[in-house]
C-alpha cells in the first residue's frame, strides 16, 4: 500500500477528540492524502494546517464545493453524523463516518440507501472491531483454529463517564451515555468475533447512578447468536477499578500506563472549572499532542472460547490456549487504527468490500438500541437488521 | 474460638474428594472433633482411622445409632444428600451439608422443615461464600465503603468439566454438570455481596458441546436483585484457558500453581484407563495429600461496583479502589475453609443464627434451576424462594 498506489484525497469533518486519536494513523498512512479539513472552530482549524498543510473550512458544504477530495472522514458529535454524511454522500464522496453512525436505526437506513444511490462507499469506524488483534482472533478463529465457537466473554470498566462531556454526551436521547459511545465497540468487536448474526438481546443497564450525569454509564447484556452461540458483555464506565489493569496496565489507546501515578478522569474533573473548555482543549491541538500508541488500541478483556481451543486479546495480539498449553500469536503493528484506513483505501481503490460498511454498523447501533429496549421492558429484545 | 470452649463431636458421611477438600481445616480447627465417619470404601475408611483416630462405619445409620457426636457433615454424592441429612436430623444431630444442599427443590424445603422440626441446625456449605476475602468484601460493604452497590461481575474458567467424573456427575438430571456444582457456589458469593433477594434470572447454558460430557459446560447470566441491581455471571468448565491466571495463578483451592508447567485436567484424562477409579483415587487419601492452601480459596474474577468505589476480590483479600486509588485490604488466613466450620462452631454452641442456612442454601439452589429454566424458555425466569 505504498503511495504509488495513489493516495485517498482525503477531507475531514471535526477536529475534535475523535479526530485527534485517529491523526496520527491518518498521517503516516501512505494510502491516504488529508487534504482538507471542515471545523467551526479556529484553533483546531489553525492546528490542523499546521500539521497536514492543507485547507481548512468552517463548514462541511463548504469544504465539498472548493476542496479536491473523494473522501470524508466524519469525526463530528454523533448528532452531526447524518446530516454530515448525507451532505457528503450527495457530493458523491466515499463516507467513513464514527461509531455510532447515527442514533435512529432509521436515520442509518437511509444513509445506507443514499450510499447505495450514489454508488460511494460508506464505512463505520474506528471501532475496536478494526483493532489488529481483534483482526488476527477473527483469522485464527476462520482457520479452525479453535474449532466452533461457543462462548465469547467481554468486560471492561473505565471512567468514560468522568472523562469531559458536553451536554449531548450525557443525555441518551442524543447519543450520549456509554450505550451508544462505548457499547457499540464491545458489540461491534464482540460480532466480528462470533463471524454470525445476533438474534436476541437481554440487557440491564445502570443508569443515572450519578444525578449529575443522567445518562447510562454501565450496563451487563446477553446476546444469543445464531447456532447457540451466545455472548456476555458488561462495561462500567463508573468504574473506580481501571479495567487496563487487566490488559498489563495498557490505555485502551494503546498507550502505558502507571497505574498508581496516572491522575483518574474522575479526579482531573474536580479540579477544572469549565467541563465544556476542557472538553475542547481535548480536541486537535498539533500531532505531537495526540496520544501515541506503542501497541494495538483494546477494550478490555475479551474471551472466545471454542470446542477445541480459546482465544485472549491482548493488546499486543491473541493467546491461544489449547490442550497443548498456550500459543502467542502477534498482530503486526504500524500504528493504532492503520487497519481503518487500509480498509478505506482498499474500499475505494481496489473496491474490497469493507466488513465494517452501512449494514454493520446499522446491526452494531440496534443492538445498542434493543440494550435500552431490554432494560425498559425488563425482557428480551430480538432484532432484525443482522443479515444485511 | 480455643478448645475450651467444648469443640463439636463431628462424624462425616462420605469420605471422597469433598471431604478431602475440607480435612485440613477440619483437622487444624480447635472449636472441631471429628470422631467418626461412614464410608463405604475401606480404603478410605482406613485413611480415616489413621488421620482422625476415630471409628468408622459403612453406613450413616450406624454411625449415627453408635458414635457419640453432635453433627454430621455430609459430604456424599449430591444425590445423597436429601436421605442423609433428613438420616442425620432424625437422629437430633445438626448438620453441615455440602453445596448444593440438594436437586429437586421440593427436596430442600422438606430438609428445611425436618430441621426446624427436629430444632437441629441446617448449614450448607463449604461454598465459596465462605471464603475469607467473600466474608471481608461483605463487611467493606456493610461498612458503607463504596456506598450503593449497584452491578456485580463474576467470571472464571477452568476445565471442570474434564477432571474425573461418575456419570451421575455427568447427568444434570442427578445434579451433574457445571449449573448445581460451580454456578451454585459463583451465586452464593454473588448473593452474599449483593445482600438483598434476588429476584430474576436470564442465562444461556452451554450444554453437550462435548458428546462424551453430555451436561451443562458453561453458562452466562444476568441476576436482577431488589434496588435495581443487577449481577452478570459467567463461567466455562470446558475452558482451555485456565481462570487462576487471572488470580495471580492461585488455584481455586489456594494453592500456588505454574501455569506453563502444570498438567491440566484434559491432558491428565487422556491418560487415565479407568475414570472411575481416578475418581476414586481422589477421595481421603491421607492428611499430608490433601491439598493445602497458602491463600484463601476463590472462584475467579469478582468484582463489586459502587457508587463510592469498586471491590475486586483476591485470594487474599480485597482491594477497594477509589477516588484516593487502590487500597488493599487483607483477609486474615488460617486454613482454608475453616470460616465453615466457625460457623458451624458458632451456630451448635453460641446459637448464632448462620448466613448459609437450609433458605439460604434452597435460594441459591432455584437461581441454579432458574439457570436451566432460562435456557430452556430462552426467556426470563422469575424467582420465589429468595425472602426466607
Amino acid at each position: 500500500m505504498s503511495s504509488t498506489y495513489n493516495p485517498i484525497r482525503l477531507g475531514v469533518v471535526g477536529l475534535g477528540r475523535a479526530f485527534a486519536l485517529s491523526a496520527p494513523a491518518i498521517s503516516s498512512h501512505s494510502g491516504i492524502d488529508l487534504v482538507a479539513a471542515a471545523e467551526p472552530n479556529r484553533a483546531h482549524r489553525e492546528a490542523f494546517t499546521k500539521a497536514f498543510h492543507g485547507d481548512t473550512y468552517a463548514d462541511i458544504q463548504t469544504m465539498l464545493d472548493e476542496a479536491d477530495i473523494e473522501a470524508v472522514y466524519i469525526s463530528t458529535p454523533h448528532g452531526l453524523h447524518k446530516e454530515h454524511a448525507l451532505t457528503a454522500i450527495e457530493a458523491g464522496k466515499h463516507v467513513l463516518v464514527e461509531k455510532p453512525m447515527t442514533i435512529p436505526l432509521a436515520d442509518a437506513t437511509e444513509m445506507i440507501k443514499a450510499a447505495e444511490q450514489a454508488g460511494v462507499t460508506l464505512i463505520v469506524g474506528p471501532s475496536h472491531s478494526f483493532d489488529g488483534p481483534v483482526a488476527l482472533a477473527e483469522k485464527l478463529i476462520k482457520s479452525g483454529e479453535i474449532g466452533r465457537v461457543r462462548m465469547i466473554h467481554a468486560f471492561y470498566a473505565t471512567d468514560f463517564l468522568y472523562r469531559p462531556r458536553t451536554s449531548a454526551e450525557l443525555s441518551t436521547d442524543l447519543g450520549g451515555g456509554v450505550v451508544f459511545s462505548q457499547a457499540v465497540h464491545q458489540v461491534d468487536l464482540v460480532r466480528r468475533l462470533a463471524g454470525k448474526p445476533a438474534q436476541r438481546v437481554t440487557a440491564r443497564t445502570g443508569g443515572a447512578w450519578d444525578s449529575e450525569r443522567p445518562t447510562e454509564g454501565a450496563y451487563s447484556m446477553l446476546i444469543d447468536f445464531e447456532d447457540e452461540l451466545f455472548a456476555s458483555l458488561t462495561y462500567s464506565g463508573y468504574a473506580h477499578f481501571d479495567g487496563d489493569r487487566l490488559m498489563g496496565d495498557i490505555s485502551e489507546l494503546g498507550t502505558p500506563k502507571s497505574p498508581d501515578t496516572g491522575e483518574t478522569a474522575r479526579q482531573k474533573l474536580t479540579t477544572v472549572a469549565n467541563e465544556a473548555d476542557f472538553k475542547t482543549s481535548r480536541g486537535f491541538v498539533s500531532l505531537e499532542s495526540c496520544p501515541k500508541a506503542d501497541t494495538h488500541e483494546h477494550f478490555g478483556q475479551v474471551f472466545v472460547f471454542g470446542d477445541l481451543g480459546d482465544l485472549r486479546l491482548t493488546p499486543t495480539g491473541v493467546e491461544v490456549h489449547n490442550i497443548k498449553g498456550c500459543a502467542f500469536h502477534e498482530a503486526p503493528f504500524r500504528t493504532s487504527r492503520a487497519e481503518v484506513f487500509d480498509t478505506l483505501f482498499e474500499a475505494v481503490r481496489n473496491r474490497v468490500l469493507p466488513l465494517q460498511d452501512g449494514y454493520w454498523g446499522r446491526a452494531s447501533l440496534e443492538i445498542c438500541h434493543a440494550l435500552l429496549a431490554s432494560e425498559a421492558s425488563k425482557d428480551t429484545t430480538s432484532l432484525s437488521h443482522q443479515h444485511n
